[in-house]
């Protein structure tokens, strides 16, 4: 694309004194800055700038558009159907596109996935998929296009094609305290949503400790926006904002949530973590043009694990990317890590608390997770909690069991783990797992 | 200066949350800017955020440390009295400190003058003096010292050694729109007026079309922050706010503006300079304890004029850094510029706005100043005005004359000068000149 062209310093000044940019503003900035005609001090007083006086739909849709354009854009209309993906936000133990991306897959729905690493206390979709042997999720457009011409399902890296100028621009936002606004959060993940080829989208905005938003006020304003943006680009987008004040399901670590996973696909998933896969399974398979409604979509997704074909779909998928299907028929043949430590409670009564933030760091620090972009993962460490919030538990009962193979640090996890969850005499108020649905037409209470 | 290490991160973000910033905290990210080790990314998200959340007193206080002692700092403790020197913000025509200097210094004041070149509309002290043949305002630290210990009075250029962190500072708001914050502004005047030896401080803060804070609420605050941040290094500092609408005095240009200063040290001065001057001159006379209140100080400074002792002390001056007395004793030898055009009234009635932005523009344009730091300036060229607003013109009435040696320039400097200007038939309101006294007693109105 080309731009007309501006005076830099006054975009700077335009954005500081709480005026909004036009289109070709932003794309001149966006399109100079990634080709290094813009310096990154005059960029990082701009991304201040638009993080402390805001940046409005319009120009979240043209950030959204130049990052988007800044790299390639896979085009799949030689790909039957409406193509529907689906993104999270971010939270410990979420592994909710391992599950509902074969559910919505056999539905008859094309999913194209292009996943992002975990970092922080948050894992990442692509590190529990390569925890599987031999999964492979490295190709190029070509073989993209042929895996979802072939199954209605691919689950891809991403690659340094997909919107470069958001890696650029996040990498400095990271080094500048610019990263936390939400229209730039917004701008990102749709930029590179957007660039996967997909029709629609269903977006799961978690808040909550163990969530970047901790608050569910910021994570509506995030949800509005990512809507804003979605439908600004005439993609139907729907989002959910969801509870992430504990871990979702039971198990935290790489494998031990495929392993999860496959449980949910046949039928004995955790009661959470099947409530939020089947809505936004059958929000997918709605927005694809194979239901009717959502209630029809979520019909279809019961039936599709019912019927084990989501879990067909899962083993052909594995299959097809290169991954070992023994250990995901039989996921016992799995070697675990070396050692397994039981944590207890020192206390009895009811679970009131399960700091999920505080359990994701634990997760880094057995191996699980990263603190650099840099860090390897350990396939094999994690958690596994045998309670969850308004369970009753004894003193001395066990709660998690810790997997690791880094003995050294099995003290400190064990510490981390029980000073995260507090049990009180009294049980608690049910947690309202799914609370808001945030579509073009507004914010609806999803509990009313 | 030592300082504790901080992550540069949580600076920025710790501002970006409108948190105020410790004394230490301040002096980390200067210094280690100074030095390298803080990239300009990250110093212009601080710059960036500084400028929309503010910086409170202490702070602004602590920045002009860091910059202060990034430099050397003059130590004038073996030169006798109370060293007072006069800031003033800037303006079109303001040739103040030509006068005051000598006046003060002859009433025995000692007066250590650094001084900065003109940049835009405004002329700038150094600019002026050059336009003497042979005034040289270079000098190494020992020859500052000698010549005031002789005389009283030094006039020099900035250097490289005063304050290097605020030249660095200055470019990179220059290029990221972060120039306009009064507490970095105010920064960036202290530190360089602190290095240069003083006790105590006159500020004349200006507003108007021909200043750079437009309007009297910008001078006033920023008047108070540099108030605030003098007295907390303990020098006595007084600020009055004065009118910039319309040039100061006839002489707009460098050389003309040293020949109006001579007729003013002559006692033939325009009222409006001599005004602001006397009040100036005798602020300064007080704070540098030759006068027992500031109305004293008015009559040593009008007594020094009247005996010609101000004179002689320029005189003095001018042939100890090396300019030719010649000229100052006998202005008309000194050569003119080669065009000299006369700028009459298209209209008759009162004279009621004379736009100073706009003839600084001019007077830019015709030689006089610089559009880049990189421009050489014309000595000869400049205005003379023959009328100011109040006074009565006929149509095809003279009411300036403009001098340049560029022809080319003057078809569009007598069309600008007379844009400049607007003519009415009732008589306009009379300015007032001086309207405020900020002290650390707070804002006080001058007319009262």
């Amino acid at each position: 694309m080309s731009s007309p062209s501006f005076n830099t310093v006054s975009l700077i000044r335009k954005k500081r004194e709480k005026n909004p940019l036009t289109e070709d503003e932003i794309h001149y900035l966006i399109q100079s800055y990634t080709e290094g005609d813009i310096p990154d001090y005059q960029m990082s007083a701009f991304l201040m700038a638009s993080f402390l006086n805001g940046l409005n739909t319009e120009e979240a849709a043209a950030l959204t558009d130049s990052m988007l354009h800044s790299g390639i854009v896979v085009d799949l209309s030689e790909t039957p159907g409406t193509k529907v993906d689906k993104h999270s936000t971010g939270g410990v133990g979420d592994k909710l596109s391992l599950i509902l991306a074969p559910i919505v897959a056999s539905c008859g729905v094309p999913v194209p996935m292009i996943s992002g690493r975990g970092l922080g206390h948050t894992g990442g979709t692509l590190d529990k998929l390569e925890s599987i042997p031999g999964f492979s999720v490295d190709m190029d457009l070509d073989r993209y296009k042929e895996i979802i011409n072939k199954h209605n399902l691919v689950l891809a890296g991403q690659t340094e094609e997909i919107a470069p100028a958001d890696k650029l621009l996040y990498a400095l936002r990271d080094v500048t305290a610019t990263v936390e606004s939400i229209p730039l959060i917004a701008g990102s993940i749709m930029s590179k949503k957007l660039a996967e080829g997909i029709d629609a989208l269903v977006l799961d905005v978690k808040f909550g400790s163990g969530a970047f938003m901790k608050t569910r006020e910021e994570a509506t304003e995030l949800a509005k926006t990512l809507v804003g943006i979605g439908e600004q680009f005439g993609k139907r987008t729907i989002a959910y904002l969801t509870n992430m004040e504990q871990p979702l399901g039971n198990a935290v670590g790489n494998w031990l949530e495929v392993k999860e996973s496959i449980d949910c696909l046949h039928g004995n998933g955790p009661k959470d973590v099947m409530e939020i896969t089947h809505l936004l399974a059958g929000t997918m398979i709605y927005l694809g043009k194979k239901a009717d409604s959502v209630e029809e979509g979520i019909e279809k997704s019961k039936n599709s694990v019912e019927d084990e074909s989501a879990f067909q779909k899962w083993v052909d998928i594995v299959e097809e990317q290169g991954g070992d299907i023994s250990v995901i028929k039989d996921p016992e043949k799995y070697e675990p890590a070396e050692f397994q430590e039981e944590v207890t409670s020192d206390k009895e009564g009811f679970i009131t608390e399960m700091d999920a933030f505080a359990m994701g760091m634990v997760s880094v620090e057995i191996g699980a997770g990263r603190r650099e972009k840099e860090d390897n993962v350990d396939p094999k460490a994690g958690f596994i909690l045998h309670k969850k919030i308004g369970e009753r538990i004894e003193a001395g009962e066990t709660f998690a069991t810790i997997y690791t193979n880094k003995e050294e640090t099995i003290h400190a996890a064990k510490a981390g783990m029980v000073d995260a969850i507090s049990v009180e005499k009294k049980a608690p108020k049910p947690l309202n797992l799914i609370t808001h649905r945030v579509d073009k037409n507004g914010v609806h209470d999803f509990r009313a």
